[in-house]
């Protein structure tokens, strides 16, 4: 693959190497880093679109502040590739979130141009004011600049930060990345309002019209517009052109210099801009795999079996067409959690209710109240933002809020910031709630129709990142029986018990053990709660120990079988039983199964744990014995 | 004590009985609810100020809307006293609070005039648009109402609600109950926009001047006047002053016959209006114990030993003294957390960042960031509103926030839905995390100082609500070493090994078993994380059988015990543990230990599961054996 040229860029170690540039300088240098991004991405896949946009906010950013000792903070921080590049990192860029490279994200351990790494939306006007906060009392820190997308300030914490910066009057200063996009086109009142503020500000440039995406330069001094911001205390300026050179810096040295109190600058950009195919689909190179810079086609990969996602997308559609009071909820996320099919089939009944995962769970809950069927259908990691929600709105009501929980455990490429690592546990531990996982894609579906008909209380099941394993789908759903797990392989040594979907890898040790003349039973919980105690009980009784797996947290499933077992007596006379888990520290970025093996939590060390177990030769755990 | 005479009221028992009622007896019913609720809530204790804020307001909803076919979500719920007379609970409502009485906030089980229950703040708005829409796709619901205090509005999920709302265009009314206060006077941009809008749209009323508390009634149909509620989709109307029954219907009733979009009705209340003692003192007056009407004095708790809130609080000032790098993080509980001695003390170090628990966490990580020592302050139940912000931006970044956790375990009359029941297991399975919990009021002093001086990483530590036990206080606070517990008693037998506040309840089962001739061993483990494991091999080598004895919900300290011995081994060749944990339930509003002794967790329960564990004679488990 042929390497751009870049002459102005190849002078640019880190940001001090820019203080020297004039403006026309800069504005080639933007050039040029925009063709190092594309060259870049091409290679590595990643978050194109979004960094396309910043490439010249990015250059002006970085020609006006003085970082480290200014803090940039990138929101979510997927759009931080062009700062990457620039803060002494070019030379890494191409391992951009491969195994033992670049993450995606914004990483403290990374670089010291990274002051607050990210990954999740709206948390950057927080912590900005935090370190704001700490200048002002006296800690040798300068600017606090954080950098938020559209889409990104329909969550309410970005509100909450907003509402508390504009009363604190601290000097703080906010830029507002206006792309009418967050990953799918932005939902919610503050996102109109947005367009609406381009276009009534942007005055009588026809291009302003055209999506607002040329505006006028106001720089600060500005009449008082009423501007929803300066009603919550900010002084506004904008909106501007984010990719007009000679604006940014105009505004931004102004803002720099004379900024003396929370300054929201409102920037236009457009996602994708700069590579044609990127402009012209900016969903679908929000996120790029590998592609061909001169044709723009992405490398697809290949696979005989559909995504999880895709399988639950359609078997909710499926129960959909059987059953009017179900409903579909996600927070901004059609595509990514597979309810596009229901927007296409049901768009009535589906709700994107923007970036507000709290928001989300409530709003299912209150549908739930009034009888419908809601799927509440959310990543395990952002399911977080919402754990008060699930506990008091949902749990505490004993509301059936059906919780489709895509992404669980170990998600490649996103890295630990998007692991679903800690659902099993935060959900297991709640009363009333109903807590499964699906072995593989067949089994979600069957966990669809459970959770469709489960009117008792509520329901939860997780499934992974990625494509099924490729078994034959059922022509016909069926609801599982609630706490009731199943025999996937019968033998007489040692039981493995999977929560999940790491049931291949457990068959897959049963094979190698079989190698070794150890027969392995397996078993398949499905369910975390209620446990199928008869069938833990029948696997103690006729095997010399016993493991669970689970593609989560310590504290999960195997935690909670272990709490049960206690209290049962089980373990008075002597039982062997190990728990598999993921470790105790966050794992790294690789592809999901590098990361597995990194926790130590694939098929070779369930074999290598069972043989150790069954005391026939010294294996390892995760954590070693030390008696 | 005599009751106040209530003609009017005594011919209502539901708002059915409210229709055949003039605007003017409608006046006298509301005189009268006020008279009895001041009465009822002299006898039980309880949410003074905003119930009797909301009167006329609680009286014109239902004399407009049909409940329950009209769905009323009062958020937070603690302002719904009237709203329980007078919906078929006057009966009942002298039991407000205590143990198999009246909650003190709604609550769907108890009646079908809460279809929603609160507790936390916030949810309203979510929670009617899910009645909404359910009601636009069939469900047999009419209006559907929100009702929300200035204060709740400060928070993210408010602000995802009506961000959703206002962009949906459904049917919906949300009546802002805006009194200038939540329990402290509100901070936050959106506060004082608000006072501001109250006094813009006030016009020439110099009353309005006055606080703002006498505002015009400003019905629909007013040119669009541009507040940020319109600028958000909703119908602005108001402001209109909240005591005045005229305005109060006469609007309503505009709003309930010709709404057909979102509208915000904006009503301007007083906290303890029509009760001097409230009026004048509203923050005393938020939650009152008994108290004589006519006077209005407090009956006071007597206690020897002082609230663990004050021992923090003052723990923190004496840290802040020695260190200035220390700051504190409130959500808008000042007074509740003990933060007020820090305001008093350093102003300048102590922030109060409103009802806005998400931002307060990812805000003192940005502190932490910069390198300062921030104490983040709040309740267990709350912080579960901000546990992506933990997770993501405090234990994956390794920041040293430092959370105090108040109000862990069981917490009395407020009830399920302010139980600290589940920190111990959502933040102990969490990788960086260091997580103690205070036996005793001294024991919170030092874990304040372990927290002041541990700068490797997040540490909570979690306490009680209420007085400590009376032990003396360390003149000087001496931080613990991490990760070790200590043995307070010794014996042979059985060894109790308790996590945190229910120490004193293990040490009365010591005794008490120590008279049926059993000697036991009482630890305090102090840390669930990292655990003293080698404190604990010595329990188990030196007793017959161990119980784990935790304030909180399974999947907590015992489990990760568990999971900790189970992986070393320990159960191999039998072991007689047994974890005593809050059950698989929630427990309802009683004093704190009659909810634990609900909960089979008190002295008498672990006195004789300790006795049946030794297998000395039959006992009982929470949950039975059932081999």
């Amino acid at each position: 693959m042929s390497r751009p040229d870049t002459p102005t860029l190849d002078k640019v170690d880190g940001p001090s190497d820019m203080t020297a540039l004039d403006d026309a300088t800069l504005g080639l240098l933007a050039t040029e880093l925009r063709e190092e991004l594309i060259s870049a991405v091409s290679e590595t896949g990643g978050h194109l679109g979004s960094s396309l946009g910043v490439v010249e906010l990015t250059v002006a950013l970085h020609a006006v502040f003085r970082a480290p000792y200014d803090k940039i903070i990138w929101d979510v921080g997927h759009q931080c590739y062009p700062h990457k590049i620039l803060t002494e990192r070019r030379d890494q860029i191409r391992t951009l979130r491969q195994k033992d490279g670049l993450s995606g994200f914004t990483k403290r351990s990374e670089s010291e141009f990274d002051p607050f790494g990210a990954a999740h939306s709206s948390t950057s006007i927080s912590a900005a004011l935090g370190f704001a906060a700490a200048r002002d009392l006296g800690a040798d820190t300068g600017h606090a600049v954080a950098v938020i997308g559209d889409g990104s300030i329909s969550a309410g914490m970005a509100y909450e930060a907003l509402n508390n910066a504009g009363h604190d009057k601290r000097r703080l200063i906010v830029v507002l990345n206006d792309n009418e996009m967050s990953i799918a086109p932005p939902v919610g009142a503050m996102s109109r309002y947005l367009t609406g503020l381009q276009s009534e500000l942007g005055g009588l440039s026809a291009s302003i019209k055209d999506h607002a995406r040329r505006a006028r330069a106001l720089v600060t001094g500005q009449p008082d517009r009423g501007t929803l911001f300066e009603q919550m205390g900010f002084t506004y300026v904008g909106p501007i052109d984010g990719h007009d050179m000679g604006q940014l810096l105009q505004t931004l040295r102004a803002v720099q210099s004379r900024a003396d109190g929370p300054v929201l600058i409102h920037c236009c950009t457009v996602k994708g801009k700069g590579y044609r195919p990127a402009e012209h689909s900016p969903d679908k190179y929000h996120g790029v795999s590998k592609f061909d810079v001169l044709s723009g086609a992405q490398q697809k990969a290949k696979s005989n079996a559909p995504s999880y996602t895709s399988v639950f997308g359609h078997a909710l559609v499926d129960e959909a067409e059987r059953d009017p009071k179900i409903v579909a909820i996600t927070a901004a996320m059609p595509s990514g959690t597979g309810l596009d099919f229901m927007v296409e089939r049901f768009p009535e009944r589906t709700f994107d209710v923007g970036i507000a995962e709290q928001h989300a769970v409530t709003f299912s809950a209150g549908l739930a109240a009034a009888g419908m069927r809601p799927f509440c259908a959310i990543y395990s990691t952002f399911l977080q933002r919402a754990y008060d929600q699930i506990v008091h709105d949902v749990a505490l009501q004993n509301l059936p809020v059906r919780f489709a929980i895509d992404r669980a455990g170990l998600v490649g490429a996103d890295g630990p910031t998007h692991a679903g690592a800690f659902d099993i546990g935060y959900l297991t531990h709640l009363p009333n709630f109903t807590v499964m996982a699906a072995a593989d894609e067949a089994e979600l579906i069957h966990m669809v129709a459970t959770a469709a008909e489960h009117d008792g209380g509520p329901i939860a099941f997780r499934y992974p990142r990625g494509t099924g394993v490729g078994v034959d789908l059922p022509a016909i759903p069926q609801p599982l029986p609630i706490g009731r797990g199943r025999i996937m392989t019968e033998g007489n040594d040692v039981a493995i018990l999977s929560y999940g979907a790491h049931l291949s890898e457990c068959l897959m040790a049963a094979e190698r053990l079989e190698a070794q003349g150890i027969s392995a039973t397996v078993a398949d919980a499905r369910f975390s709660k209620p446990l199928d105690t008869n069938m833990i009980k029948q696997l103690l009784r006729h095997h010399k120990a016993m493991i669970t797996v689970e593609q989560g947290a310590r504290g999960g499933f195997g935690a909670h079988v272990l709490e049960w077992l206690a209290n049962e007596g089980g373990f008075d006379r002597g039982m062997k039983v190990r728990t598999m888990t993921l470790p105790d520290r966050f794992i790294n970025q690789a592809s999901p199964m590098e990361m597995y093996e990194d926790a130590g939590l694939d098929a070779a060390y369930i074999t290598v744990n069972c043989v150790e177990l069954l005391g026939l030769v010294g294996g390892r755990f995760p954590a070693p014995l030390q008696a």
